[in-house]
């Protein structure tokens, strides 16, 4: 896997998850302006954590004009066929999923090559994949989804850590990042379809 | 625009919107010390973040023992003065936008300073601008005013942008950050008079 | 205090904060892994903080897998043990008490040892004590403790400083870090015991 298809995949993970952004701010009846402002921080808002933390400054969600291009873009088909988007459940879905793969195993390679650290690598990972989402649900105001019900951050750090398994023990760079985006995927994708969720711990009715 | 100069610009940004934090927090009916913490993080949050992104280690807001006094100074005048603030509404929106002006310009120009790139200049002057009011809205757990009604961010990137602008085409420094930050002041205190606004997309009735 | 008692204590306050974050995410009927992943962010996340305003990086709480599996191991205990945690609420708040010291002075400690700026090792000691309890009440969505009724960081700002009083009065190494431990530690389990608590800024009828 080549640098310039690391990008493009970046690329693709960005836009859907700038339009899974764009929707969420649109539910919250924000402005123009915040729902660009929610769509870039969905979008970019992992990849800054993780540069941040890597010391990977600036951040290349800010430092290249291309995710912020991509997010505003993204928003932007959010916004004018929002009728189209409501149509295709699914596709969202499936682009959502896609983009969760290809951050962590993007996160967790980049992670590697200035650390290696295999700890840092599988963390950051899943950082890049659920941190803006994270951050999107703060900003609206609700308790993030990758919290509750779905199979979400493990699907992610399953993919990271395939990643970094297949960096270490030498499997071939061509095959890598798209299985471990596969695995990554496949979890999410399925746990969505037939609405697996882990158990939720028993509690009490204390308040 | 000397170093000087901006170091007394920043504080009183830095205390316009400790006075502002400080507000929401009794609004919220914190304890004084949770007053405190929310009008420094007011004051000084939207810097903090700039400079963990820059790589400027360790941030001027917890550096700098100016910027904590004067947060805790303007928290200590909004607690004692509060009757007076509330005649003061049309004061409190200038200094506030004041401050949005100042921080936007200083954050640009601190960017360029360290990495020359467009992009980090415009995002990290406009984040200077609205991080501090961004994470006490977090904090105090409702969604952020930037994301809802005003035009707010809109005006902090058009500061941040016009200060690069300026910077770039070689414009006098001593005109410039008065020019950049007045676009913005402009913008954002004309927004709150006549009550403009960005269109709210169109929503369904979904959840 | 030696290099590995310093991380015996860190290790200490990680479980202990680990087991409060877990029990809040179970209140909040979160699934496993949110409840892992609550836990994980308030026993690290004050740390992680800390680590990326010193620039000390990749962040101890994420390359050290002792401090992932600590966090793990006491989210694990505090799901099967619940009833007797329930019983427990004293012994929890012991803990509780305990970590915030021990965290505000490893926080002062590790500021000191690389910027030797007393305000950076007071807000920073205070940022790793309160910072993961922060984020885990932002993630569940509610206002933090820290801002409400309880003297806490308070309690973790007087750890904080006694440590950087006694590192640069020379105190003994051996001495200083328990004293000023204690010093958080009383001061926080008494107000807790006694239900001491700030002044509420006195508020009109505002929305």
């Amino acid at each position: 896997m080549e640098h310039s298809l690391f990008v493009l995949v970046d690329m693709l993970g960005t836009f859907a998850f700038a339009v899974s952004g764009a929707v969420a701010a649109e539910q919250r009846r924000l402005d123009l302006f915040g729902t660009l402002a929610i769509a870039y921080v969905t979008a970019c808002g992992g990849g800054i954590i993780r540069d941040v933390c890597l010391g990977a400054l600036p951040p290349a969600g800010m430092a290249d004009g291309r995710y912020i291009a991509c997010a505003a873009l993204a928003a932007a088909v959010a916004i004018w066929a929002r009728a189209a988007i409501d149509h295709l459940r699914h596709p969202v879905v499936f682009f959502d999923s896609l983009g969760l793969g290809f951050f962590a195993v993007v996160g967790a390679h980049k992670a590697l090559l200035l650390y290696q650290n295999i700890e840092v690598a599988i963390v950051l990972g899943a950082v890049t994949a659920v941190g803006g989402g994270t951050l999107r649900d703060v900003l609206v105001n609700r308790i993030p989804v990758i919290l509750q019900k779905e199979i979400y951050a493990v699907a992610a750090l399953a993919g990271a850590s395939t990643q970094v398994i297949g960096q270490r023990m030498g499997w071939s760079l061509a095959v890598t990042p798209w299985f471990a985006s596969s695995v990554c995927f496949v979890i999410r994708f399925l746990a969505l379809r037939y609405a697996w969720s882990l158990p939720v711990v028993k509690k009490k009715n204390t308040t």
